[in-house]
């Protein structure tokens, strides 16, 4: 039997989540059909007339859906999954309802990881919303801690964080009569997430995110996440499919967790849904494979190569909200078209209100800073606009500048002469580089954790300058896989090859690029070959460059030929 | 007024590129209203009740179209443009209907092209369809000639190849009463097109690629262009967009050149088309914005950055065509399901006929042989399906076999010993790589060429070795901007500083990576390094590598304190 029979997708839901995954779906000639509101967004970019206009919690709507595919998923985890059980023998349900049904629950949810050993933030049941019972709970948790709704809580609805005692009365008051529990506030250092997408065969995981809030709803995501190394991206990975494999059904997951500031670096799952998620909306042009078109392959026994689920290139990803007037959000899109390599999407959702999201910007580039750097501008305008919403009284914390290409580094800053010309070089070709002194003798520890952490801060390559026993780049060298370029510096006692030697005679493992001695332009013009193999526009920069050192050397034959060597000499001593 | 009014756009055809053009439309809230058949492919994908059913040939239907478009553009040339021409008091038209009525008759638009100084293949019209009318343009162009259809031709459709004077007949019983010219053979090396984007502030351009025809299909595009240097690419870029600017209209269109085989490597133009073409449909997935993106903001007036347009990374485009059983194209497309990267676009075509384009599929990659390997397995399933066709007689031919991503040369045979364990290390890595020997002083021209060629063969870095007066490393890097890692051969009778220093000490600009003597190893894992900057696969080979290099030292440091140094030594000994 061919693939492309017996595909036809029922999806509870019809927002963003599930017009994106109607984009993939479209591609792929697979019919869903949506079970939402009329007008809803997915319904808009896909014709027929077989959606169902009703509330994805009506049980006629979902058993007349369950007619007409041959299976169901969902864009949203607060569904009817009492009606999907019932359904269950007609039609194939992914997730299971059972999975859905515990995840809808967060406190559920959390008593499953808990019972799968997967790590979580301690947290308590709220038996009785009284002000006694929360006293209990903060005397237990300790303060500040966050009261959450059991159910319907998303995008910050929901929450209310209780910094002290006096909190309480207000806590209870904000969340009524809603089930409730409370949470172990996270001394987190990084907000991490990880789509996982559960297969008929097994769990694969897309790249490790870092995801920022604001207002308790995503507002960036950063892939790869900023400044944590790949040893610990490939443990939050570990950590999102463990999660994951403790559910049943197939389809993608989204796993947000917190990366504790502790010696550990330890990782706690902060929450689970079960479908596609906002932090995954950057693999529709960072990834070989969206999360979309994963969720549609997973959900229907297609296959998924895992290769495809790598980052083809470093993304970040700013969601557009609505603000205080009706078209804040088409002013940040509006400034979106003219941002190199900006990808926008817009759902058509209508009506804006304040922090509802009406569409997202990704923006990916060969480096990470080339895509921090192109989106900076709109996080700029998107702080502007939440700053004359009314709604909001606290400003946005500023957002760290871009990461650097290039590391230029030396032992001591009396070689800094030697580095100056290759530096501006840099400058001029738009390559952002950071400059430092580590010392490889006075600042071992320093040096070592500089160069080890520099890959997971988006550098690409580090040039070391160093004279003498000259053991910066070498040592630099083995705590990173960057290719490191060194610079042997001639100290005043010798001609330079006890710098030259010990920088270039690296043992078998390690290589160190060594230029000429005292030669930092040289140092400079290596490292943005190297990013030139990548970027084009530093590529084209450096045969520009190029073509004018040819230019300007045929000049000075064509100049000597003419006025002679004699006077050529002249007029070169003045 | 925001750009986000007064944007309705209307698009004469519905199929894959209409498709495509609303793929882009849905991610910017944009309606548009397509004219064309009831079930068009375009329409599926964007439901509301304003699509007109027609053919876009119809008086009538275009005058109901322009009453509710701001803007009308095509997806095809073959419309009516006399039509178009009284209803544009009314509706902006883009491009012009001049500029389609002229690109529709192939005749016409070579004339235009002429007179506005374009370079094209020599032509001659056809005045009476006669044999020996034909005879004197195969006198006058040589044979083998082309004989076309002014209008209505299209993916081969209306050609007809005239190999001698026996064929004049039978081409004119094939073409009957169409109105003709014909066209002189262009002995062309390679066929190259570029998306040109003209706006109101002026003409912007995509990369150039390469399109591979065949049965007069386009099969494959390749992005960047095999084996063309970045000079080249770019004059035919400057090309196209000069083509493009003798033409009246916004919005994007196909240039389609010859790249020939003589010395001045010139370039000529084929044919252009006014709208996205199936050489663009790579922008979709390899560019920082598709092709549709840019038609639409062309034609409304939206920015456009110029850096959107350039290559993210390297691509493949196979198209799927319909083969000799109704599901030849999905045997394709299933296949596609399992390449590592492989983006499927399949179009809702309905039926499959024999060489009807049913989708397409694009592999973008960290270097070209990541994209070119994993298409392979693709290419030769399309081969193997189009030789089952009952309507083809000719075998495909074959595709060159991926480009290397390293290339390792050496001035010498006698250095291959420094290099093998680099070269097994690469191969281990997953790096294809190349080994040649150039020597500098032996082969300078074909050194000289080599090293010129390899950017534009995807060759991202190069390993040199040499000895003694070593001047392979420093020379090959005087003739690319990529990077080159020098290895140092020690000579039989020196000890190999003369080789160091004439590979080290290069004059500022031209840096080589030097490392040590002898230090094949060291040259391929920096090349390795080099590659993981833009590779996560190779990358994430580093670590397990330096991990397993790290145990094997601790392992050993065990030992020799488990058993003693005395032992220790002694064993070492065996």
């Amino acid at each position: 039997m061919s693939l492309f029979e017996k595909n036809v997708v029922g999806v509870l839901g019809g927002g963003q989540l599930g017009r994106m995954l109607i984009e993939a779906a479209n591609r792929l000639n697979i019919k869903v059909i949506v079970l939402d509101s009329e007008n809803a967004p997915a319904k808009k970019i896909h014709a027929h007339g077989d959606h169902i206009a009703g509330k994805f919690t009506n049980k006629e709507s979902i058993e007349e859906l369950a007619k007409s595919c041959d299976v169901i998923t969902v864009e949203i985890e607060h569904v009817n999954t009492y009606v999907l059980e019932g359904v269950s023998e007609k039609v194939m349900i992914e997730p299971s309802w059972r999975t859905i049904r515990t995840i809808q629950d967060k406190f559920l949810q959390k008593e499953h990881l808990r019972k799968h050993s997967i790590p979580v933030v301690p947290y308590r049941e709220v038996r009785e919303n009284t002000v006694e019972e929360l006293a209990a709970i903060g005397e237990d948790l300790g303060y500040p801690f966050m009261l959450k709704s059991k159910t319907n809580a998303y995008d910050g609805r929901g929450n209310y964080p209780v910094r002290s005692k006096d909190d309480l009365g207000p806590s209870l008051d904000f969340l009524t009569d809603r089930p409730l529990y409370g949470e172990k506030w996270a001394p987190f250092k990084i907000e991490l997430a990880v789509n996982v997408v559960q297969t008929k065969n097994g769990v694969l995981s897309f790249p490790t995110v870092e995801t920022i809030h604001e207002d308790s709803i995503c507002k960036l995501v950063y892939a790869p996440p900023r400044g944590v190394s790949s040893s610990i991206q490939k443990r939050a990975q570990e950590l999102a499919r463990k999660t994951v494999a403790a559910f049943e059904g197939k389809g993608v997951y989204g796993v947000e967790m917190f990366l504790l500031d502790d010696a550990a670096q330890t990782l706690l799952i902060n929450e689970i849904a079960p479908r596609p998620h906002n932090s995954g909306h950057h693999t529709i042009e960072s990834c070989g494979m969206s999360q979309y078109d994963a969720h549609l392959r997973a959900i229907l026994d297609f296959p998924i190569p895992a290769k495809s689920l790598e980052l083809r290139q470093p993304a970040v990803m700013l969601n557009i909200l609505g603000g205080e007037t009706r078209d804040s959000h088409l002013r940040i899109t509006e400034a979106a078209l003219s941002v190199p390599n900006a990808s926008i999407h817009l759902y058509d959702k209508g009506d804006a209100r304040p922090g509802r999201k009406m569409g997202h910007i990704t923006v990916a580039g060969p480096t990470e800073n080339a895509a921090q750097a192109a989106i900076t501008p709109l996080i700029d305008l998107v702080d502007k606009l939440r700053a004359e919403r009314s709604d909001i009284k606290t400003p946005s914390p500023a957002i760290a500048k871009p990461a650097p290409t290039v590391i230029v580094t030396m032992g001591s800053d009396s070689d800094i002469p030697v580095l100056v010309d290759g530096i501006k070089l840099l400058e001029r070709f738009g390559i952002a580089t950071e400059v430092n002194i580590t010392s490889a003798h006075r600042t071992p520890d320093y040096m070592a954790l500089y160069a080890a952490e520099a890959a997971s801060q988006g550098v690409k390559v580090i040039i070391a300058a160093a004279g003498g026993a000259a053991h910066l780049p070498g040592m630099a060298a083995s705590h990173t896989i960057l290719p490191v370029i060194g610079v042997p510096v001639k100290p005043s006692k010798t001609d330079g090859m006890d710098s030259l030697l010990s920088i270039v005679q690296m043992p078998r493992g390690i290589p160190v690029a060594t230029v000429g001695i005292d030669n930092g332009i040289n140092a400079a013009l290596l490292a943005a070959r190297i990013v030139g193999t990548f970027d084009p526009a530093v590529a084209e920069a450096l045969e520009e460059y190029i073509g004018g050192m040819e230019r300007e050397v045929m000049a000075k034959s064509e100049k000597i030929k003419k006025i002679g060597w004699e006077e050529y000499l002249k007029q070169m001593k003045k």
